[in-house]
């Protein structure tokens, strides 16, 4: 049985097999290897998220997962950028006070941890945030002239997401300081002032397999289940097969 | 438990993940309703894949898959690329005769329709070859000077993936015929005479998304499992949580 990764969000995670999108890209990476499985709704804030987490995963036995179940490597927790709509802007609907916030990570977490004990958890803080490109595109029809994200917030909330990893004692992505880290992060890695491009997607891609090779999840460590061509000898093939 | 669509086949299935790929656009298209797994393993052709078929899908309980796994709507089976290598050329290894390529063909129906008597199979021809092209790339070092696979012989193979679907009743997307539909087919819908481009990929993820509707598997068809944000009172979020 392949073992699994599950990609677990909102929209960021959702759309992230469109074209150049970080989960397509994980899955040709583990190509051989591992199943990359997308768990992403977008428009879901923490709150939401907690709602449906013991729907999301299959359900733990007592002690952890079924037998029979493929192992589960991974876990990306990629919340966060909708919890920090502003209270009183246009999208405050979506909007988590930051104190819920980081308790309902923990709480993420902690449901993970129970069903997947040896499982590594991965968080993911949210995006930085570019205000006039949200006020242009999609939320044009926005009467009030103010953004219903901001830089400021998301950073907050990225903050709280750092902190809550070490509080648990597990990896974080900090996106929110990785991509400002590029002084075009606006243009360069955001096509609506949110959303991913796809160079934005590949900085979550080569930050999320770098995390995962620090893990022990890596290409050499892992398992091909199957023969590949390199090892297959030319001159007959078919006794690659033999043993399997 | 979300039903799953497997993608077996060889290098074409393999790299349908990479940008703009087949794959990752169906994972893209079903992201909330169906998971779609990867099953592809580059340079096999039916004979291989024949050895390993009982390896990559799940073991069949008497009767069919157990009640425990989530169901399988469909899978598609893409192989023939390889098995049209010419017996006399560079990659003869690889070659498959025509007679038993059918066989071997039916031999995978029958396993997996054994396994899952109401999943859809859906085969898919090889695609048309850019011979000049296979000189250049990725066969530079072929000193025959002649193309290790032709456009004929595919075509042959072609056929066969035809006649197979029809004895077995089942559908095919036949993309040797559809690709030369359009006269620019070999730079177009080729990258190396043989895998495919970006728009290659285009035309295979709509030619599979045209027979999986055929066959019932539209999104208007497929339940949706968590509340869609669309679906969402904005006044009232939680209350689409309640009753899951």
């Amino acid at each position: 049985m392949r073992p699994k990764i599950y990609l677990f969000g909102d929209s960021i995670t959702e759309e992230s097999f469109d074209d150049g999108g970080w989960g397509a890209s994980l899955v040709n990476h583990f190509a051989r290897t591992v199943d990359v499985v997308l768990r992403g709704y977008s428009g879901y804030n923490t709150r939401w998220a907690l709602k449906v987490v013991d729907r999301v995963f299959p359900a733990a036995e007592s002690g952890g997962a079924a037998a029979s179940e493929p192992p589960v490597l991974a876990v990306t927790v990629f919340f966060g950028a909708n919890d920090a709509c502003l209270p009183d802007r246009y999208a405050a609907f979506q909007h988590v006070p930051l104190d819920e916030y980081k308790q309902n990570l923990h709480s993420i977490v902690s449901s993970l941890k129970k069903r997947w004990p040896k499982t590594l958890i991965l968080l993911i803080t949210p995006p930085p945030i570019d205000e006039d490109e949200r006020l242009r595109h999609p939320y044009a029809e926005n009467p009030s002239g103010l953004p219903e994200r901001t830089n400021e917030a998301a950073g907050a909330f990225a903050k709280a997401c750092v902190e809550t990893a070490g509080e648990c004692g597990i990896p974080v992505v900090d996106l929110w300081t990785r991509m400002q880290q590029n002084p075009d992060w606006p243009k360069a890695y955001l096509r609506d002032g949110l959303h991913l491009t796809p160079d934005g997607n590949k900085v979550v891609f080569e930050e999320v397999v770098k995390k995962l090779n620090e893990g022990g999840l890596s290409l050499e460590n892992l398992k091909v289940d199957l023969p590949l061509l390199v090892d297959i000898d030319l001159g007959d093939p078919l006794k690659a097969f033999d043993h399997l």
